[in-house]
Protein backbone atom coordinates (compact mmCIF):
# COMPACT_ATOMS: atom_id res chain seq x y z
CA UNK A 1 0.00 0.00 0.00
CA UNK A 2 1.31 3.39 -1.43
CA UNK A 3 1.04 6.36 1.50
CA UNK A 4 2.37 9.46 2.72
CA UNK A 5 3.97 7.66 5.98
CA UNK A 6 5.71 5.33 3.92
CA UNK A 7 8.51 7.50 3.40
CA UNK A 8 10.35 5.24 1.01
CA UNK A 9 7.06 5.84 -1.13
CA UNK A 10 7.69 10.04 -1.39
CA UNK A 11 9.51 10.63 -4.73
CA UNK A 12 12.28 13.77 -4.21
CA UNK A 13 11.66 17.22 -4.95
CA UNK A 14 13.37 20.11 -6.21
CA UNK A 15 12.82 23.51 -7.22
CA UNK A 16 14.74 24.65 -10.39
CA UNK A 17 15.11 28.02 -12.04
CA UNK A 18 15.27 28.92 -15.88
CA UNK A 19 16.87 32.54 -15.12
CA UNK A 20 16.67 34.57 -18.86
CA UNK A 21 18.03 37.58 -19.46
CA UNK A 22 18.60 39.75 -22.61
CA UNK A 23 22.07 39.94 -24.26
CA UNK A 24 23.02 41.81 -27.29
CA UNK A 25 22.87 39.11 -29.53
CA UNK A 26 20.24 37.52 -27.94
CA UNK A 27 18.83 35.56 -24.60
CA UNK A 28 20.88 34.11 -22.27
CA UNK A 29 19.89 31.72 -19.71
CA UNK A 30 21.99 31.49 -15.82
CA UNK A 31 23.71 28.22 -15.53
CA UNK A 32 25.17 26.68 -12.48
CA UNK A 33 28.28 24.06 -12.68
CA UNK A 34 27.45 21.15 -10.44
CA UNK A 35 29.77 20.38 -7.73
CA UNK A 36 28.51 17.24 -6.71
CA UNK A 37 27.19 13.96 -8.06
CA UNK A 38 24.98 13.20 -9.93
CA UNK A 39 26.44 15.14 -13.17
CA UNK A 40 29.70 16.19 -10.61
CA UNK A 41 31.02 19.12 -13.23
CA UNK A 42 28.10 19.48 -16.00
CA UNK A 43 26.21 22.51 -15.70
CA UNK A 44 22.49 22.47 -14.77
CA UNK A 45 19.68 24.87 -14.15
CA UNK A 46 20.20 26.12 -10.78
CA UNK A 47 18.17 24.50 -8.01
CA UNK A 48 17.42 23.45 -4.59
CA UNK A 49 15.38 21.07 -2.15
CA UNK A 50 12.13 22.36 -1.13
CA UNK A 51 13.12 23.07 3.35
CA UNK A 52 9.78 22.15 4.52
CA UNK A 53 10.99 23.76 7.76
CA UNK A 54 11.95 27.07 6.24
CA UNK A 55 9.88 27.43 2.72
CA UNK A 56 6.40 28.75 3.46
CA UNK A 57 5.22 27.68 0.19
CA UNK A 58 6.89 26.54 -3.87
CA UNK A 59 7.29 30.33 -4.79
CA UNK A 60 9.01 30.91 -1.97
CA UNK A 61 11.14 27.79 -2.05
CA UNK A 62 11.88 29.46 -5.72
CA UNK A 63 12.29 32.75 -4.68
CA UNK A 64 15.03 31.60 -1.73
CA UNK A 65 17.18 29.13 -4.67
CA UNK A 66 17.10 32.75 -7.00
CA UNK A 67 18.21 35.01 -4.13
CA UNK A 68 21.13 32.24 -3.11
CA UNK A 69 22.42 31.55 -6.63
CA UNK A 70 22.06 35.35 -7.69
CA UNK A 71 21.48 37.67 -5.21
CA UNK A 72 18.77 38.86 -6.79
CA UNK A 73 14.36 38.70 -6.44
CA UNK A 74 12.71 38.01 -9.29
CA UNK A 75 10.49 41.11 -10.99
CA UNK A 76 8.69 38.49 -13.47
CA UNK A 77 8.34 34.78 -11.50
CA UNK A 78 5.86 31.96 -12.92
CA UNK A 79 6.28 28.66 -12.71
CA UNK A 80 7.00 26.40 -15.57
CA UNK A 81 5.19 23.47 -15.12
CA UNK A 82 6.50 19.87 -12.84
CA UNK A 83 8.81 17.14 -14.43
CA UNK A 84 8.66 14.01 -12.83
CA UNK A 85 9.71 10.61 -13.75
CA UNK A 86 11.47 7.39 -12.17
CA UNK A 87 14.71 7.78 -14.76
CA UNK A 88 15.37 11.65 -14.65
CA UNK A 89 17.74 11.58 -11.40
CA UNK A 90 19.84 8.08 -10.72
CA UNK A 91 18.85 8.93 -6.65
CA UNK A 92 15.29 8.06 -7.48
CA UNK A 93 11.52 8.96 -8.77
CA UNK A 94 11.69 12.70 -8.77
CA UNK A 95 9.80 15.42 -9.82
CA UNK A 96 11.59 18.85 -10.85
CA UNK A 97 9.00 22.14 -10.14
CA UNK A 98 10.10 24.42 -12.50
CA UNK A 99 9.94 28.31 -12.38
CA UNK A 100 11.27 30.95 -14.71
CA UNK A 101 12.60 34.64 -14.17
CA UNK A 102 12.87 37.31 -16.21
CA UNK A 103 15.86 39.75 -15.10
CA UNK A 104 17.99 42.50 -16.33
CA UNK A 105 22.04 41.03 -16.75
CA UNK A 106 22.75 44.27 -14.60
CA UNK A 107 21.30 43.24 -11.88
CA UNK A 108 23.03 40.00 -11.57
CA UNK A 109 26.37 40.97 -12.55
CA UNK A 110 27.68 42.53 -9.48
CA UNK A 111 27.07 39.01 -7.41
CA UNK A 112 29.27 37.35 -9.97
CA UNK A 113 32.60 38.96 -8.45
CA UNK A 114 32.81 36.80 -5.40
CA UNK A 115 30.76 34.09 -6.77
CA UNK A 116 32.00 30.56 -6.20
CA UNK A 117 28.88 28.12 -7.67
CA UNK A 118 30.40 28.90 -10.97
CA UNK A 119 27.24 30.59 -12.31
CA UNK A 120 27.73 32.29 -15.37
CA UNK A 121 25.64 32.98 -18.48
CA UNK A 122 25.13 31.18 -21.70
CA UNK A 123 23.50 31.84 -24.61
CA UNK A 124 20.07 30.13 -25.82
CA UNK A 125 20.68 28.05 -29.70
CA UNK A 126 17.81 27.48 -31.33
CA UNK A 127 15.57 26.73 -28.52
CA UNK A 128 17.91 25.11 -25.41
CA UNK A 129 21.68 25.94 -23.97
CA UNK A 130 24.59 25.71 -26.91
CA UNK A 131 26.32 22.95 -24.42
CA UNK A 132 25.18 19.43 -22.72
CA UNK A 133 22.59 19.53 -19.24
CA UNK A 134 23.06 17.42 -16.29
CA UNK A 135 19.71 15.43 -16.03
CA UNK A 136 17.04 16.34 -18.12
CA UNK A 137 17.74 20.20 -17.98
CA UNK A 138 17.88 20.30 -21.90
CA UNK A 139 14.18 19.68 -22.26
CA UNK A 140 13.10 21.83 -19.54
CA UNK A 141 15.10 24.33 -20.60
CA UNK A 142 13.35 23.73 -24.09
CA UNK A 143 10.04 24.19 -21.87
CA UNK A 144 10.83 27.30 -20.48
CA UNK A 145 11.82 28.94 -23.68
CA UNK A 146 8.81 28.31 -25.43
CA UNK A 147 6.77 29.52 -22.07
CA UNK A 148 8.95 32.37 -22.18
CA UNK A 149 8.24 33.20 -26.06
CA UNK A 150 4.48 32.68 -26.03
CA UNK A 151 4.47 34.88 -23.24
CA UNK A 152 6.58 37.52 -25.15
CA UNK A 153 4.31 36.97 -28.33
CA UNK A 154 1.11 37.39 -26.16
CA UNK A 155 2.54 40.31 -23.86
CA UNK A 156 3.54 43.65 -22.56
CA UNK A 157 6.60 41.88 -20.61
CA UNK A 158 9.37 42.92 -22.68
CA UNK A 159 8.64 46.35 -21.76
CA UNK A 160 9.87 45.57 -18.43
CA UNK A 161 13.49 45.11 -20.11
CA UNK A 162 13.39 48.82 -21.17
CA UNK A 163 14.34 52.26 -19.37
CA UNK A 164 11.69 54.03 -17.99
CA UNK A 165 11.48 56.57 -21.20
CA UNK A 166 12.52 54.07 -24.70
CA UNK A 167 11.99 54.90 -28.68
CA UNK A 168 9.29 52.50 -31.05
CA UNK A 169 12.05 51.46 -32.47
CA UNK A 170 14.04 50.26 -29.14
CA UNK A 171 10.78 48.66 -27.76
CA UNK A 172 10.63 46.32 -31.25
CA UNK A 173 14.70 45.66 -30.65
CA UNK A 174 13.57 43.94 -27.28
CA UNK A 175 11.03 42.10 -28.97
CA UNK A 176 12.70 40.81 -31.58
CA UNK A 177 16.09 40.03 -29.84
CA UNK A 178 13.70 37.67 -27.43
CA UNK A 179 11.57 36.17 -30.44
CA UNK A 180 14.81 35.78 -32.30
CA UNK A 181 13.34 36.74 -35.64
CA UNK A 182 12.62 39.94 -36.79
CA UNK A 183 9.27 41.62 -37.21
CA UNK A 184 7.60 43.78 -39.40
CA UNK A 185 7.71 47.48 -38.56
CA UNK A 186 4.40 48.84 -39.37
CA UNK A 187 2.35 45.51 -38.29
CA UNK A 188 4.49 45.87 -34.94
CA UNK A 189 3.70 49.78 -34.48
CA UNK A 190 -0.14 49.12 -35.80
CA UNK A 191 -0.20 46.01 -32.33
CA UNK A 192 1.24 48.32 -30.04
CA UNK A 193 -1.18 51.13 -30.93
CA UNK A 194 -4.18 48.41 -30.67
CA UNK A 195 -3.55 47.33 -27.20
CA UNK A 196 -2.59 50.48 -26.04
CA UNK A 197 -0.15 50.36 -23.18
CA UNK A 198 2.22 52.71 -23.78
CA UNK A 199 2.35 56.78 -23.99
CA UNK A 200 4.42 59.41 -26.35
CA UNK A 201 6.26 61.63 -23.68
CA UNK A 202 5.34 65.24 -24.04
CA UNK A 203 8.29 66.72 -26.01
CA UNK A 204 11.05 64.24 -25.29
CA UNK A 205 12.81 63.03 -27.94
CA UNK A 206 15.78 60.81 -28.48
CA UNK A 207 18.16 63.26 -30.71
CA UNK A 208 21.17 60.26 -31.35
CA UNK A 209 19.92 59.20 -34.37
CA UNK A 210 19.59 60.92 -37.48
CA UNK A 211 16.21 62.05 -36.80
CA UNK A 212 14.85 62.69 -33.11
CA UNK A 213 12.22 60.27 -32.22
CA UNK A 214 9.63 60.34 -29.70
CA UNK A 215 10.05 58.75 -26.24
CA UNK A 216 7.37 57.01 -24.68
CA UNK A 217 6.90 55.35 -21.46
CA UNK A 218 4.57 52.41 -19.82
CA UNK A 219 0.68 54.07 -19.08
CA UNK A 220 0.98 51.62 -16.07
CA UNK A 221 3.68 50.80 -14.15
CA UNK A 222 4.58 47.25 -13.48
CA UNK A 223 1.24 45.27 -14.76
CA UNK A 224 1.51 43.21 -17.60
CA UNK A 225 -1.35 42.94 -20.18
CA UNK A 226 -2.28 40.57 -22.15
CA UNK A 227 -2.80 40.82 -25.66
CA UNK A 228 -5.84 39.24 -28.03
CA UNK A 229 -3.41 38.13 -30.77
CA UNK A 230 0.05 37.62 -31.23
CA UNK A 231 2.45 40.75 -31.71
CA UNK B 1 21.25 20.09 6.17
CA UNK B 2 18.09 19.54 4.08
CA UNK B 3 19.16 16.48 0.91
CA UNK B 4 16.57 13.64 -0.58
CA UNK B 5 18.24 11.33 1.77
CA UNK B 6 16.79 12.58 4.62
CA UNK B 7 13.39 11.28 3.99
CA UNK B 8 11.15 13.32 6.37
CA UNK B 9 12.56 16.47 4.48
CA UNK B 10 10.70 15.39 1.36
CA UNK B 11 6.38 16.70 0.75
CA UNK B 12 3.85 14.69 0.57
CA UNK B 13 3.37 14.55 -3.38
CA UNK B 14 -0.55 13.71 -4.86
CA UNK B 15 -1.58 13.80 -8.31
CA UNK B 16 -4.58 15.08 -8.60
CA UNK B 17 -7.39 15.36 -11.62
CA UNK B 18 -9.65 17.75 -12.44
CA UNK B 19 -11.95 15.96 -15.43
CA UNK B 20 -14.40 17.82 -17.02
CA UNK B 21 -17.26 17.31 -18.94
CA UNK B 22 -20.26 19.57 -20.43
CA UNK B 23 -24.20 19.07 -19.72
CA UNK B 24 -26.77 20.78 -20.72
CA UNK B 25 -26.57 23.34 -18.67
CA UNK B 26 -22.67 24.00 -18.45
CA UNK B 27 -19.83 22.81 -17.42
CA UNK B 28 -19.80 19.95 -14.93
CA UNK B 29 -16.35 18.20 -12.56
CA UNK B 30 -16.33 14.45 -11.68
CA UNK B 31 -15.65 14.95 -7.21
CA UNK B 32 -15.11 12.22 -4.85
CA UNK B 33 -16.07 12.32 -1.80
CA UNK B 34 -13.54 11.18 0.93
CA UNK B 35 -13.56 8.18 2.86
CA UNK B 36 -10.60 8.67 5.32
CA UNK B 37 -9.50 11.87 7.59
CA UNK B 38 -8.47 14.33 7.02
CA UNK B 39 -11.46 15.93 5.17
CA UNK B 40 -13.59 12.22 5.82
CA UNK B 41 -17.12 13.15 3.93
CA UNK B 42 -15.83 16.19 2.17
CA UNK B 43 -15.85 15.99 -1.73
CA UNK B 44 -12.53 16.39 -3.16
CA UNK B 45 -11.16 16.05 -6.72
CA UNK B 46 -9.81 12.65 -7.68
CA UNK B 47 -6.42 12.06 -6.84
CA UNK B 48 -4.05 9.62 -5.29
CA UNK B 49 -0.09 9.18 -4.46
CA UNK B 50 2.51 8.29 -7.10
CA UNK B 51 2.91 4.89 -7.02
CA UNK B 52 7.18 5.08 -7.35
CA UNK B 53 7.44 1.09 -8.05
CA UNK B 54 4.93 1.49 -10.95
CA UNK B 55 4.33 4.66 -12.85
CA UNK B 56 6.73 5.69 -14.94
CA UNK B 57 6.55 9.31 -15.45
CA UNK B 58 3.48 11.75 -13.69
CA UNK B 59 1.22 11.74 -16.89
CA UNK B 60 1.52 7.61 -16.49
CA UNK B 61 0.48 8.51 -12.74
CA UNK B 62 -2.16 10.68 -13.35
CA UNK B 63 -3.71 8.53 -16.22
CA UNK B 64 -3.88 5.48 -14.02
CA UNK B 65 -5.56 7.55 -11.29
CA UNK B 66 -7.89 8.58 -14.01
CA UNK B 67 -8.82 4.73 -15.12
CA UNK B 68 -9.48 3.55 -11.51
CA UNK B 69 -11.66 6.66 -10.57
CA UNK B 70 -13.55 6.72 -14.31
CA UNK B 71 -13.38 3.79 -16.19
CA UNK B 72 -11.61 5.85 -19.05
CA UNK B 73 -8.73 6.97 -20.67
CA UNK B 74 -8.72 10.64 -21.60
CA UNK B 75 -9.02 11.86 -24.73
CA UNK B 76 -6.98 15.15 -23.64
CA UNK B 77 -5.11 15.54 -21.04
CA UNK B 78 -3.13 18.72 -19.82
CA UNK B 79 -0.91 19.62 -16.84
CA UNK B 80 -2.65 22.58 -14.53
CA UNK B 81 0.22 23.47 -12.59
CA UNK B 82 1.67 22.06 -9.00
CA UNK B 83 0.62 23.42 -5.90
CA UNK B 84 2.56 23.29 -2.86
CA UNK B 85 3.08 24.78 0.81
CA UNK B 86 3.64 24.11 4.23
CA UNK B 87 -0.35 24.66 4.96
CA UNK B 88 -2.68 22.26 2.73
CA UNK B 89 -2.48 19.65 4.59
CA UNK B 90 -2.68 18.64 7.90
CA UNK B 91 -0.49 15.62 6.98
CA UNK B 92 2.69 18.00 6.17
CA UNK B 93 4.10 19.77 3.85
CA UNK B 94 2.67 18.76 0.53
CA UNK B 95 2.40 19.28 -3.27
CA UNK B 96 -0.49 18.58 -5.55
CA UNK B 97 0.41 17.68 -9.38
CA UNK B 98 -2.71 18.75 -11.21
CA UNK B 99 -4.04 17.32 -14.76
CA UNK B 100 -7.03 18.12 -16.47
CA UNK B 101 -9.58 16.18 -18.67
CA UNK B 102 -12.22 17.11 -20.83
CA UNK B 103 -14.40 13.89 -21.33
CA UNK B 104 -17.79 13.11 -23.02
CA UNK B 105 -19.59 12.41 -20.10
CA UNK B 106 -21.95 9.04 -21.65
CA UNK B 107 -18.15 7.32 -21.62
CA UNK B 108 -18.12 7.63 -17.77
CA UNK B 109 -21.69 7.31 -17.02
CA UNK B 110 -21.83 3.37 -17.06
CA UNK B 111 -18.85 2.69 -14.40
CA UNK B 112 -20.73 5.16 -11.95
CA UNK B 113 -23.01 2.09 -11.85
CA UNK B 114 -21.02 -0.06 -9.07
CA UNK B 115 -18.85 2.26 -8.04
CA UNK B 116 -18.19 2.35 -4.35
CA UNK B 117 -16.04 5.42 -4.34
CA UNK B 118 -18.75 7.95 -4.12
CA UNK B 119 -17.81 9.70 -7.51
CA UNK B 120 -20.32 11.93 -8.93
CA UNK B 121 -20.52 15.18 -11.51
CA UNK B 122 -20.90 18.43 -9.75
CA UNK B 123 -21.89 22.08 -11.65
CA UNK B 124 -19.23 24.47 -12.18
CA UNK B 125 -20.86 27.58 -10.49
CA UNK B 126 -18.47 30.66 -12.18
CA UNK B 127 -15.73 29.14 -11.96
CA UNK B 128 -15.43 26.58 -8.72
CA UNK B 129 -17.82 23.86 -7.68
CA UNK B 130 -20.95 24.86 -6.09
CA UNK B 131 -20.08 23.14 -2.91
CA UNK B 132 -17.11 23.27 -0.46
CA UNK B 133 -13.89 20.71 -0.94
CA UNK B 134 -11.45 19.61 0.67
CA UNK B 135 -8.02 20.63 1.27
CA UNK B 136 -7.53 23.88 -1.30
CA UNK B 137 -8.88 22.01 -4.18
CA UNK B 138 -11.50 24.41 -4.49
CA UNK B 139 -8.49 27.36 -5.43
CA UNK B 140 -6.91 24.41 -7.42
CA UNK B 141 -10.47 23.76 -9.67
CA UNK B 142 -10.58 27.39 -10.16
CA UNK B 143 -7.00 27.34 -11.94
CA UNK B 144 -7.94 24.09 -13.73
CA UNK B 145 -11.39 25.92 -14.87
CA UNK B 146 -9.22 29.06 -15.73
CA UNK B 147 -7.24 26.91 -17.78
CA UNK B 148 -9.81 25.22 -19.61
CA UNK B 149 -11.58 28.00 -20.78
CA UNK B 150 -8.44 29.42 -22.35
CA UNK B 151 -7.90 26.70 -24.14
CA UNK B 152 -11.37 26.69 -25.39
CA UNK B 153 -11.08 30.33 -26.35
CA UNK B 154 -7.56 29.61 -28.41
CA UNK B 155 -8.16 26.00 -29.43
CA UNK B 156 -10.54 23.72 -31.63
CA UNK B 157 -10.82 21.60 -28.58
CA UNK B 158 -14.24 21.75 -28.13
CA UNK B 159 -14.84 19.90 -31.50
CA UNK B 160 -14.07 16.67 -30.07
CA UNK B 161 -16.96 16.78 -27.77
CA UNK B 162 -19.03 16.99 -31.08
CA UNK B 163 -20.07 13.34 -33.19
CA UNK B 164 -18.45 13.03 -35.99
CA UNK B 165 -21.21 15.00 -38.17
CA UNK B 166 -22.30 18.50 -36.66
CA UNK B 167 -23.85 22.16 -37.94
CA UNK B 168 -22.22 24.93 -37.38
CA UNK B 169 -24.79 25.94 -34.88
CA UNK B 170 -24.10 22.68 -32.12
CA UNK B 171 -20.82 23.76 -32.14
CA UNK B 172 -21.27 27.47 -31.74
CA UNK B 173 -23.23 25.60 -28.97
CA UNK B 174 -20.08 24.02 -27.63
CA UNK B 175 -18.26 26.53 -27.12
CA UNK B 176 -20.84 28.53 -25.46
CA UNK B 177 -22.00 25.92 -22.74
CA UNK B 178 -18.30 24.97 -22.12
CA UNK B 179 -17.47 29.69 -21.57
CA UNK B 180 -20.16 30.18 -19.99
CA UNK B 181 -21.32 33.01 -22.53
CA UNK B 182 -22.95 33.89 -25.93
CA UNK B 183 -20.63 34.61 -28.99
CA UNK B 184 -21.80 36.59 -31.75
CA UNK B 185 -23.09 34.35 -34.99
CA UNK B 186 -21.09 35.50 -37.30
CA UNK B 187 -18.17 36.55 -35.73
CA UNK B 188 -17.77 32.87 -34.86
CA UNK B 189 -18.63 31.58 -37.76
CA UNK B 190 -15.67 34.12 -39.68
CA UNK B 191 -13.25 33.11 -37.24
CA UNK B 192 -14.16 29.38 -37.70
CA UNK B 193 -13.57 30.23 -41.64
CA UNK B 194 -10.33 31.63 -40.65
CA UNK B 195 -8.64 28.75 -38.67
CA UNK B 196 -10.38 26.64 -41.46
CA UNK B 197 -10.40 23.35 -39.80
CA UNK B 198 -13.57 21.90 -40.50
CA UNK B 199 -15.10 20.73 -43.80
CA UNK B 200 -18.85 21.00 -45.37
CA UNK B 201 -19.21 16.68 -46.21
CA UNK B 202 -20.64 16.31 -49.56
CA UNK B 203 -24.61 15.99 -49.95
CA UNK B 204 -24.70 15.79 -45.94
CA UNK B 205 -27.76 17.90 -44.03
CA UNK B 206 -29.38 18.17 -41.10
CA UNK B 207 -33.27 17.84 -41.36
CA UNK B 208 -34.49 18.39 -37.89
CA UNK B 209 -34.56 22.07 -37.90
CA UNK B 210 -36.80 24.38 -40.22
CA UNK B 211 -34.22 24.54 -42.88
CA UNK B 212 -31.44 22.03 -43.62
CA UNK B 213 -28.57 22.68 -41.92
CA UNK B 214 -24.95 21.58 -43.51
CA UNK B 215 -23.03 19.03 -41.52
CA UNK B 216 -19.42 19.25 -41.08
CA UNK B 217 -16.37 17.55 -40.38
CA UNK B 218 -13.23 17.80 -38.39
CA UNK B 219 -10.20 17.85 -41.00
CA UNK B 220 -7.71 16.28 -39.46
CA UNK B 221 -9.03 13.95 -36.84
CA UNK B 222 -7.72 14.02 -33.07
CA UNK B 223 -5.36 17.18 -33.65
CA UNK B 224 -5.88 20.11 -31.57
CA UNK B 225 -5.08 23.45 -33.46
CA UNK B 226 -4.32 26.78 -31.83
CA UNK B 227 -5.86 30.29 -32.90
CA UNK B 228 -3.42 33.05 -33.00
CA UNK B 229 -6.45 34.73 -31.59
CA UNK B 230 -9.14 34.48 -29.36
CA UNK B 231 -12.62 33.04 -30.89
Amino acid sequence: MNSPDDLHQRPIVSVDLAIFALAPDGLEVLLAQRGAEPFAGSWALPGGWIHVDEDRDLEAAAQRVLRDKTGVAAPYFEQVGVFGDAARDPRGWSLSVTYMALIAKEAVTLMHGGNATGAAWHPIGSDTATIPLAFDHAAILKAAVTRLRNKVEYTTLPVHLLPEAFTLSELQAVYERLLGRLLDKSAFRKRIAEVDFIEPIAGEMRRASNRPAQLYRLKQARSTVFFDRTI
